[in-house]
C-alpha cells in the first residue's frame, strides 16, 4: 500500500514461533508506513518466493535495515541469516472486515466463516485477531446456519480418511469426566464389522482422558493411515486425536479457548461434528452429561445442544443421535490413567459391572439400532451380550495388539507405589460424591502426567458405608504428592452423607 | 499446582518479544501438566530469582530438559544459555476470571479492573487473555462506573508529572485529520502563563499526526523530565506520547485494538483523560468532530461521549468541557506533515486565516474562560488578539527552540521535489471534499513516513472555482509515488460541485 524496502538484511532466529512474524527496526517500520500488526509481503528475489508476514517493532536487537525472522518465514522465503529480502505494505486481510462484523453482532454469511477458517488454519490470523474471533464467536453465539457453515469449514480444512467399504460409526461425549466408556463401546461396536475409528483427547482438566489411558495399553500417537489401517483390519482404533490434522484451524481454536475456559456452544458442536466426519463417521451418537459438578449443569442446555447436534449433523450428511445422561455421579470408582484403563478392562472381562457399563451398552445399542443392526429398543440387549459373551473383550486385545500394545489382561497394569487408605469416620449411606474435587485429589496425586498415579473410590451414590470402611485410595509416584493428595482430601472430603433431616428451626 | 522440573537448561534466544515466554518439549509439558499458554514460575536458584512465564509447547528446536527463553526471561531470571533453572505450574491469574466475567456480560468492579490493567501493564497477560479483554470491552462496553475505574487504573499505573506551581490546561481531538490546531493553540495559550505539556500521537491512519508535524521543526521524542523542564522554561511543549511510559497497559491496549480498528467508547475516553492526568492537566477542552468522513460521524454519539468526558474528568479531579466542532471539512488546505507544519507557521504569522485558525482560538479562549483568564464569551476574543499580535507566533519560536529546532519561519519549510497541479474542469461552486480520498493521495504521494510529501487543496467548501483554476498539488519523493498518487486523484476525485437539480424524474 505505502511502499516497500528493498534489501533488508535477514536476522534469522532459529525457532518456530507457529505465526510467520517479521521485525522491524522502528525507523523501517515508519518508512513502510507500518504499526505493530500490520501485515507485510516479503519477498526474496533470488527465488521469487514470498510470504505474508505479520510485522512485529522494536529498536532492540534488530538495527536499521535488518529484519527479524523466525524459521517459519526463513523457510517460506528459502532464505537465511545475512541474505537480503524486500519488505512491502500490504492491504489488511479480508477476514479482518468478517472478524468485526461479528463482533458487532451481524451474522456471518458460509463464505465470511470459510474465509477467516481458512486464514485461522493457514496461520495467516495473528494471535490478536484470532482471538478476537473465537472472543466474539463466544459472546455472540453462532446462530443454526453459523453452525453448520463453521461445522462445513473445519471439514474443508483438515485431513479427511476415506474407507473403501464398511458402515463408519462413532461416539463422542461432551465435558464426561472420569470412566472411559469408549474404551468399552469401540471393542463392543467393532466386534459386529461395524467400523469406528475413534479419535479422543488427552486430559485437560480431569485426571484421564481417553487417549491418556489408552495409552497405558497401547500406542495412541498414530498417523492418519494407521488410523485408517487398523480399522480396517480389526475394526476399530483408539487414537489420540491431537496427533492428526483432522482439523488444524479448530486445533488452532481450542489453543484460543483454553487460557479462559471459553467454549463457545456453536463452536463446541461444529468442532466435535467436523472432527467426526474427517474420519468418514456416517452415524454418531453424542453423549451429553448433565450433572453439578460436570460441564453441562443444565438439562434445558443439554437439551438445546442436543438439537443442534442432530441438525447440524444432518446438514453435513450425518445420522446423529445425540443422548442426555445421568452425570451426577462418577461413571466407575476410578480416577487416573492407569486406574480407569485397568477399570475398563476389567468390565471387558465381566469382573465389573456398574453404572460405567450400563451407560457403555446403552450407547452402543443406540448405534447398533441407528445402523439397523438392532430393532428399536433392542440395541441394549444386544450390546449387553456381546459384552457378556467375551467377545467384547477379545476384540480389545485385537485392537490392543493392531495399536503395538503388549497388555493381555487386567491384572498387568500396575498402579502407582505410595497408597494411603481413607477410611469413613461414620456410618451412612452416600448421598453424594463430588466428581470435581476427586479429579483435584487425582491431580495433586499426579494424574494424569503420572500415568500410575489417581484415585479409587469404593463406594457411588446410593451405597451404605459403616464407620472404618474405606471410602477410597490414593495412589502416588512420590511420599510427598501423595501427602498433598491426603491433605487436601481431608481437608475438602468429596463425600456427602444422606440426612433425613433437612433443616431445623429454632 | 501439579508439578515442577529441576535442572532445564536455558537455550536462550537473544531477542525480545514483549512477553515473558517459556518454550518446553511437549514432554516435559506434559509431566509439568501444562498446555500452551498456562503459566510457569521460573526460579534460578543460584540467585533466587523468579518470574512468571506463558508456557509454548513444541517438539522442535527444544530437547527434552530444554527451556527456550527469550530476553526479557533471560534479564528476569538473571540467567544465560546453558543454565539450568526450576520450572513449575502456578494458578492461574485472578485476572482471568475477571475477563471472562466481562465477557458474559457483567459489570467489573473497580478492584477487578484495576487488577486486569496491572497485569496488562506488567505483560503478565498474554496476548491471547488481553486480547480477550479488549474484545469484550469492545462487544460489552464500559458502563460510566467501569469508564472512571479504567481511567484511574490507567493513571495508577503509568508516570507522573507533578509542576510545582501554574495551572495546567490541555486539548485533545478525537478523531480528527488533517490540520494541527494544536501547533496554534499551545502557543496561543502558553503566551498568557498557563502551563500545556501536550503529548501528541503520530500518524496511524491519517496524512499526519502532531507528533509528525512538529518533528518538522524540532524534537518531539522528549523524555518525561525534558516535558516537565521545557513546560515550565517556556510553558508549553508539543511531544510525542510515545515516547514516554504515560499509561503503559493503554499503549499495549491500543497495540491489540489496531489490527481491527477497535475503538471502545468507554476505553477511549479514560485512555484519553488518563494521558492528561499523567501530565498534571487540571483544565481540559475535548474537540469532537462530526462529520461524514471523519471518526465521529453521529452528533447523538459526540453527544454522549461529550457527557462521559465531563463526568469522568470530575470523578479524577480534572475540569473538563467538551465541545463538539464541524468536521465536514478539512481543517484548513494541508494533508501531510511538512505542509501541515508549514500551515500552522503561517497562521502564526498571520499569513493565513481559515476554519483552522477560527477553530483554535476558539478551543484556546475556551480554555482561557474555564481558568477565569478570560470572562464569560470573551476566550474567543483574547485568543484572537494573543494570535493577531504575534504573541503567539513569538511563543511558538521558543516552543521551537526549547525542543532544540532550529526553524524560524515558515519559507524555511521545503516540500518534496516532484509535484503536480490537478486543475478543475468545470466552473463551479465546491459542495464537499472528501478528507479520506484525499488522505489517501497524501498517503501515495509518501506521507507520512516521507514528511515532505502530501497534498495541498486550493479550494475549501463554498468556494467558487472557473475550469482551469488548481484544485490540488501533490508533492511526492519520487516520480513513482506522485504517479501513483495522481492517478487515484484522478480516479476518484474528492471534490463535490455542487448541483441545484438534486433528481430528475422521467
Amino acid at each position: 500500500m505505502d511502499g516497500y524496502i528493498q534489501n533488508l538484511k535477514v536476522k534469522a532466529f532459529p525457532i518456530k514461533t507457529g505465526k510467520i512474524v517479521a521485525i522491524l527496526h522502528e525507523k523501517d517500520a515508519k518508512e513502510l508506513g507500518v504499526m505493530a500488526g500490520d501485515r507485510l509481503e516479503l519477498s526474496n528475489k533470488k527465488n521469487g518466493k514470498k510470504c505474508v508476514a505479520v510485522a512485529d517493532i522494536t529498536h532492540h536487537y534488530i538495527k536499521e535495515d535488518e529484519i527479524g525472522l523466525f524459521e517459519e518465514a526463513i523457510e517460506g522465503l528459502g532464505t537465511k541469516n545475512g541474505n537480503l529480502i524486500t519488505a512491502k505494505a500490504t492491504e489488511p486481510l479480508k477476514s479482518l472486515d468478517f472478524i468485526k462484523k461479528k463482533m458487532m453482532g451481524e451474522k456471518l454469511s458460509h463464505a465470511e466463516i470459510c474465509e477467516v477458517v481458512k486464514d485461522i488454519a493457514e496461520e495467516r490470523l495473528s494471535d490478536i485477531e484470532a482471538t478476537a474471533f473465537v472472543s466474539a464467536v463466544y459472546m455472540k453465539g453462532l446462530d443454526l446456519d453459523e453452525t453448520i457453515s463453521m461445522a462445513k469449514a473445519l471439514i474443508a480444512d483438515g485431513n479427511k480418511i476415506e474407507f473403501k467399504k464398511g458402515i463408519i460409526v462413532d461416539k463422542h461425549s461432551v465435558g464426561g469426566t472420569n470412566g472411559r466408556a469408549s474404551m468399552i463401546i469401540v471393542p463392543i461396536v467393532a466386534s459386529t464389522g461395524l467400523l469406528i475409528p475413534k479419535t479422543s483427547s488427552r486430559s485437560i482438566t480431569s485426571a484421564s482422558g481417553t487417549a491418556d489411558s489408552m495409552e497405558v495399553l497401547a500406542n495412541v500417537s498414530l498417523p492418519m493411515e494407521k488410523i485408517k489401517s487398523i480399522t480396517e483390519k480389526v475394526g476399530g482404533v483408539i487414537a489420540w486425536g491431537g496427533a492428526v490434522d483432522l482439523a488444524p484451524a479448530d486445533d488452532k481454536i481450542i489453543k484460543i479457548e483454553h487460557p479462559l475456559s471459553l467454549d463457545p456452544e456453536g463452536q463446541v458442536i461444529a468442532s466435535v461434528l467436523a472432527k467426526k466426519a474427517s474420519v468418514g463417521s456416517k452415524f454418531v451418537v453424542i453423549d451429553l452429561p448433565v450433572g453439578k459438578y460436570v460441564k453441562i449443569k443444565d438439562k434445558e442446555i443439554a437439551l438445546r445442544m442436543a438439537k443442534k447436534f442432530v441438525q447440524v449433523g444432518k446438514e453435513i450428511g450425518m445420522h446423529v443421535e445425540a443422548v442426555i445422561t445421568d452425570g451426577e455421579e462418577p461413571s466407575g470408582l476410578a480416577f487416573g490413567p492407569a486406574l480407569e484403563a485397568k477399570y475398563a478392562l476389567e468390565v471387558l472381562e465381566g469382573k465389573r459391572f456398574d453404572n460405567l457399563a450400563q451407560k457403555s451398552c446403552e450407547l452402543a445399542g443406540i448405534l447398533f439400532e441407528m445402523v439397523g443392526k438392532a430393532r428399536p429398543a433392542k440395541g441394549y440387549a444386544m450390546a449387553l451380550e456381546i459384552l457378556e459373551s467375551g467377545r467384547a473383550l477379545k476384540k480389545m486385545k485385537e485392537i490392543i495388539k493392531a495399536q503395538g500394545g503388549k497388555i493381555n489382561s487386567s491384572d498387568e497394569i500396575k498402579f502407582a507405589p505410595f497408597k494411603k487408605e481413607l477410611k469413613s469416620g461414620t456410618d451412612g449411606i452416600i448421598e453424594e460424591v463430588n466428581i470435581k474435587l476427586v479429579t483435584k485429589i487425582a491431580r495433586f496425586a499426579g494424574a494424569p502426567a503420572n500415568k500410575s498415579a489417581g484415585v479409587m473410590l469404593h463406594k457411588l451414590v446410593g451405597e451404605k458405608i459403616k464407620e472404618g470402611e474405606e471410602l477410597m485410595t490414593i495412589y502416588a509416584e512420590n511420599k510427598e504428592k501423595l501427602k498433598v493428595a491426603e491433605q487436601f482430601a481431608l481437608k475438602e472430603i468429596p463425600f456427602r452423607f444422606k440426612r433425613i433431616i433437612l433443616q431445623t428451626i429454632k
